[in-house]
């Protein structure tokens, strides 16, 4: 496969959150696989790389979606008007329990897949459920894709209907390990990562052998963490030897620090503890602004996380978000941004189009190592944007034209796809 | 044309806005243009009407958008980041001051008339800008189109760009009197509507003079009122006779009361007076979720307006708004109610969708007459919807089916579109 090649168009990313950088009609050089730099004329080592001139279509990084559920597509826009504990209870345990039917889970993660193949995502943490065989078929699709992915077989053995808690913390434990050692060498693009869906689901002894098998194998992790006011509560009470939820992950070495990269979704109601606990151990957050919103959770104070320096991206939590488009995730965060900046705290200003789209490329992309930027050393996930649907009768600069897109484009205005240097569309 | 004909499919409406009303392979039957009725099999009376199955299709109302504005459509998704006076100034004066160019205007009203034409609205409330020829472009535009709009020459005299200001409050209002007498009568689908922009930008003559034409020519009225903090102080220094925003329109006859159809977007800050007065006057509020939030003004209390029967819609707010897509203003009308009640105010419950799509449809439609329903007399605005671009793995309800339109609909699924009775595609 061709992982030398040339780019031209107009190409937009960031290097920081503050702005957007901008180089019209410039060349974006792939070399094995990763961004060789962004040039206005094609230097002389490169001139034997196949060029393609993409005109004035935009060429941004691939986006990231740092924290979504496979299993949960099905009922993506359904049965939004109830708070967390209640949805997961009446529409979302209902529905995982179903994966355990191959049949099923076949069918709903053929739709899931074929999906995020067209859309603008180049990379994900993937939830599926506790079935294994379940979640190797959901591996198995997202391989076939081209994307690169994360999927986590999810653990839970308690406080969860009966057909989706895990018999014992024992068997969920040989279990998760059989499946990592199984499913960590036998894809290219598709890695296995560490889920206990949440303290209220997952025992102290489960979680504690989760913190094993995560030294054992190096592996990364994914949860959700101070999502809900009652969830929150309820974490308390079933670990009263926390100093804050945050903290209860720790405890059983699953909360980031050396050697244990973690992303944890939601971060709504973090207090200074846990924010510094985060900040120290270098836990990602996955900000779900669509999520919160639907489920009313609040909003994340997205500002203090950018200006405390925690690594943070964007997700769309599907199906607490009802779609798994990063464009939307992105207004979405500006808007959620906005009213909590109008309606309930004033000192945080709203998040900016180019602090949104540094989150859904580089700021989400960190967890995947260099991606989510075309700085050089960067692996190449790109997309080409053509926006020709989006009449105008007045001039745009570039930069005008990506605003646009990002309140406006859907999968119609990716015409190319590039993860990782391998072309995909 | 043929205004006799029958509509079979799964149909989805609202009588009142707690429920929606389904009917299965139902036969809707037109008649003269307006409804005759949904039936689970064909009356004998209607057995000589021509029948369209539409097999697994949903058939729903059209949609309504309450306020809108034509001249800014072309900068929809840019310049989100100021609020309401800043951008006015900075955004939208600049843009509204080339429709004096013809050349201009009709190549930018193109665009916009385009997109309505294909997408879910089916009736609309159109400010256009103070420029008489434009306005009139736009006029024959939207008639092309088939909707039934209503539409405004805007009026200004003061507190606005030169160009954007009309030269005196006599030439403006002999200007706008030749247009209703001009534009009145030359349309089949397509009303002119008076249009102060609002009290900041129009002074007392001015307003005396356009309530003395509402009242000659009985002419339905469309403004903003109490969207910002800042602009209603500035209402209340401009009119320091008025007891509230509302109350400066009511003093020149402007606000709604018998043979005033009065529409007045956002109503995001109307205190008790204003709601008192609005409810008495049966004045129509356009809710513009979207638009409050990108330009940070804040959440209307619209559980409160629909409890006090005030009649409402929605409104899309091009370009406060950066898409005419109603049914985003559905979802973006819930999220922000999610949002006030989870961060302001949790005596105000959030809206259902059963709610934000009785708000588009048969809240909005009202403005119109008998539209924005199926019951018997109202006129037949009807969308068919294909929603198998979002396949599923499980069985769904033609309610879900509804909802996960409301949610991720866009003009694609829209495969056909009556107005009035008549087929526009």
């Amino acid at each position: 496969m061709r992982k030398n090649y040339v780019l031209k168009g107009n190409i937009c990313y960031c290097i920081e959150s503050s702005r957007i950088e901008i180089s019209d009609g410039a060349y974006l050089v792939c070399e094995d696989g990763k961004s060789a730099g962004i040039f206005p004329s094609l230097p002389e080592q490169y001139q034997d790389f196949p060029i393609t001139d993409f005109g004035e279509c935009l060429i941004i990084p691939g986006l990231v979606d740092l924290h979504t559920h496979a299993p949960q597509y099905a009922f993506r826009g359904l049965g939004m008007d109830m708070p967390l504990m209640e949805w997961l209870e009446t529409h979302t345990f209902p529905e995982e329990s179903k994966y355990g039917d191959m049949e099923y889970a076949k069918k709903a993660y053929q739709i899931f897949a074929d999906t995020m193949k067209k859309g603008a995502t180049t990379r994900a943490c993937i939830f599926a459920t506790i079935h294994s065989e379940g979640t190797d078929c959901l591996m198995s699709l997202m391989e076939e894709t081209g994307l690169h992915t994360m999927v986590g077989r999810v653990n839970m053995d308690r406080n969860a209907p009966v057909n989706l808690c895990e018999p014992s913390p024992e068997q969920a434990l040989a279990d998760t390990e059989e499946w990592i050692i199984k499913s960590r060498t036998q894809y290219r693009n598709t890695e296995p990562i560490l889920t206990p869906r949440f303290i209220p689901t997952c025992s102290d002894m489960l979680m504690e052998g989760l913190g094993m098998l995560q030294q054992k194998y190096h592996m990364p992790v994914q949860s959700h963490l101070s999502e809900n006011d009652s969830e929150i509560a309820f974490v308390q009470e079933l670990c009263p030897w926390s100093r804050c939820y945050g903290d209860a992950y720790d405890r059983f070495g699953l909360f980031g620090g050396a050697d244990c990269r973690t992303v944890m979704a939601h971060c709504v109601h973090s207090g200074d503890d846990e924010i510094a606990l985060m900040k120290k151990n270098g836990v990602f957050i996955a900000h779900c602004a669509q999520s919160n919103t639907n489920l009313m959770s609040g909003v994340a104070p997205v500002r203090r996380y950018l200006e405390e320096g925690i690594p943070m991206g964007l997700g769309s939590d599907v199906a607490g978000g009802c779609t798994t488009d990063m464009f939307r995730a992105m207004v979405d965060s500006i808007h959620a941004s906005n009213l909590r900046y109008r309606l309930f705290d004033d000192s945080l200003k709203p998040l900016t189009p180019a602090e949104a789209f540094y989150l859904a490329t580089k700021g989400g992309g960190a967890f995947f190592g260099q991606v989510g930027s075309f700085e050089p050393g960067y692996e190449m996930d790109a997309l080409v944007l053509d926006d020709r649907n989006l009449p105008h009768p007045q001039e745009l600069t570039t930069l005008e034209r990506l605003e646009r897109m990002i309140y406006l484009a859907d999968e119609r205005n990716i015409v190319h796809k590039y993860v990782a240097g391998r072309k995909l569309f």
